[in-house]
């Protein structure tokens, strides 16, 4: 029985990888960006003013002059200045004509004579400095510069920067193709009445949510009975997809026929059984570009084997950083009897002394087990207890 | 100016209730449940083997006896005893047969001779007790027990709990219809090219964004220029939606037609404009059912007043809890000029020593601000410094 990094380092080392393709903008949230963006211009593309105001030359400015002013100039307007022109009203947003290069606001300023043509204004501002109230082209942003890195999940502000820089189509990361089995003669689906020795399939429905994530859409989802030719059967067709799901019938009934069905169907066993609680009869293979997940029926073990290995998996394969899990104090006290590392569900909250715990929560690992969590812990193989404050690995869902 | 808690309560004041739809089941992720949800039976529905083994009767348990086995239980087999039957080899998930009460797990026995119908099998353990190695009928969940609260999101655990007991469709919240209108003159789409004194826009974006975590998909999205006939046209469709989401145009320009011409519609103004940085700018208001955001026009300020306010809204008309900020210490120092609480982006980090802690992140609150953070941090207006381990509030994306 190997460890959870070992078993975790064997499934990051099987990873195919992803290809790309194009989807349009409103499409591309959660997905992963393929290939670095870059500034297609200046950003700012031009001295834009910061306020309401007065745009004027900061070398001649003259708290005690009156100024006369003839144009007026708001955002998305051509700006330019009249030969002898010396101030400009200027809205927020609008471009600074070039010859001026001080902005004072709206508020330090007297309007003596509102006229048309010409009005005349005295600015009461303590100052006039060079680039004052000014966002200078290319400040933010100079053109040709990396803005965003290939590998990034399009989150708000990635896809309202993908939208300033004319991203109307965005390449991204192709998702895999997923196929999911639930195996079991005990299990019916969602939709039927049970008789009182079966259980409807809900771990289908578990990997969904986990796929979900990553925007992945299963392929094809089955639910198969214990016969070894019907087992056979869709287990050939979960072999075309790159990740095949299989949950029920890995641990150690005679019913459990997958293993073998599999090795015989050539998926080479890469690990069976890792050293966790609850999951521990994972199995792990994989034929060609298809790796194989075989995941015990229960549904808390289901949750976390697919938070623990094949989250990972997904975020390599569409190129994203695994993510690490938080470490922060413990709220409480855990005890456990058996030496294997151990996950339960938490919650998160905020005490208003120490800041954010984690907090054990229902963690029967029954039926609800995982109900209304924010995540799991782990409580390592070799301490029988954990007390308030111990720094905690925790994996939110 | 108010206050932004005094904005918060304003708001949340006029929250109009969402109804009620069903969806089927795999379309109810990320979705509010709408009413309670009960056992439809008792789970286990039986008294379920938790090993693969043999079932006895506790009592009658002897390991030096040899027992006549001549039957296997499986997962979704009826099960019942034979008259005189005092033994059965069980599965993992099978039912244990009413008479029996104990199952010895199979590491635990030793098969002397194998055989059809009968087997010959010594039980090793060390002791049987009463339900050993067997989940209780009705242990996880009673029948008619309350089992997930309306109000809830439908995430993995939920809808895997959903699935097992049976919820092919689900209740949930209707969504709110949603329309986004952008304004400015400056402001062009995405898929054009800008003149060098325009920009695209990318406000509409940041604003799916945020309605796609709660899986709302906006109406319409306009993109109107200042002109006073378009933009009324514009606001009087919008107002037709639950929420009329602005951005641009609520500063102080000269250009700012919206405030005016929202109240000729006959919007009531509930407040304009709130002590924050950035989004000071910020319009409320509400005709009938319909409340309007009128958003600052800078991308940082729509992310921040989206999260900082829209974001509550919205949970409410959903009937979720509004999720209160995260409070842990701070890594770094901060500095403002400003008595206005400001917020800025930061990054979750987990540091070997101390655990969790956020870090100050690009917070220039140019174009690229929030860029690849994980949330944002409130600055308190009156702290002008904030240091090292100080304690603040940090809002996730």
């Amino acid at each position: 029985m190997i460890s959870i990094e070992e078993a975790l380092t064997k499934i990051l080392a099987e990873v195919s990888k992803s290809n790309l393709e194009s989807v349009p903008l409103a499409e591309s949230l959660g997905r992963i960006l393929a290939g670095d963006v870059k500034a297609d211009r200046d950003y700012p593309p031009f001295h834009r003013s910061a306020m309401d105001g007065y745009a004027i030359k900061s070398k001649d400015f003259d708290p005690s002059k009156i100024y006369h002013c003839k144009k007026e100039i708001f955002a998305g307007m051509e700006s330019k200045l009249d030969p002898g022109e010396e101030i400009v009203k200027i809205m927020t947003g609008a471009v600074v004509p070039e010859g001026l290069d001080a902005v004072v606001k709206i508020e330090d300023s007297q309007e003596i004579e509102s006229g048309n043509p010409i009005s005349k204004v005295k600015l009461k501002s303590d100052q006039a400095f060079q680039f004052m109230n000014i966002a200078l082209q290319g400040e933010d942003l100079k053109k040709g510069e990396l803005v965003i890195g290939s590998g990034t999940v399009i989150g708000m502000s990635e896809i309202s920067l993908l939208a300033s820089l004319g991203f109307d189509i965005v390449p991204v990361r192709t998702l895999p193709k997923v196929s999911i089995i639930s195996t079991g003669n005990e299990v019916v689906s969602v939709g039927s009445k049970p008789l009182p020795y079966q259980i409807r399939d809900s771990n289908s429905y578990s990997l969904i949510a986990i796929l979900n994530r990553y925007k992945i859409q299963p392929n094809s989802i089955e639910l198969v009975p214990d016969d070894e030719l019907k087992i056979t059967e869709a287990l050939q067709k979960g072999l075309e997809s790159d990740i095949l799901l299989l949950s029920g019938g890995v641990s150690m009934g005679s019913m459990d026929l997958i293993p073998p069905l599999l090795e015989k169907l050539g998926v080479k066993k890469i690990f069976h059984k890792v050293s966790l609680k609850p999951g521990k009869p994972i199995w792990f293979g994989k034929k060609g570009k298809t790796v194989v997940f075989g995941l015990p029926g229960n549904p808390f073990s289901v949750q976390v084997c697919a938070r623990i290995f094949l989250d990972p998996y997904i975020r390599s394969y569409l190129g994203m950083e695994i993510s690490r899990p938080l470490r922060f104090p413990f709220y409480g006290k855990r005890k456990k009897k058996n030496s294997l590392p151990e996950f339960f569900p938490v919650i998160f909250e905020t005490r208003e002394k120490t800041g954010l715990r984690a907090k054990s929560f229902n963690g029967s690992g029954d039926i609800r087990a995982g109900l209304s969590s924010d995540g799991i812990a782990l409580h390592p193989g070799e301490q029988s207890e954990i007390s308030e404050e111990d720094i905690l690995d925790f994996y939110p869902w």
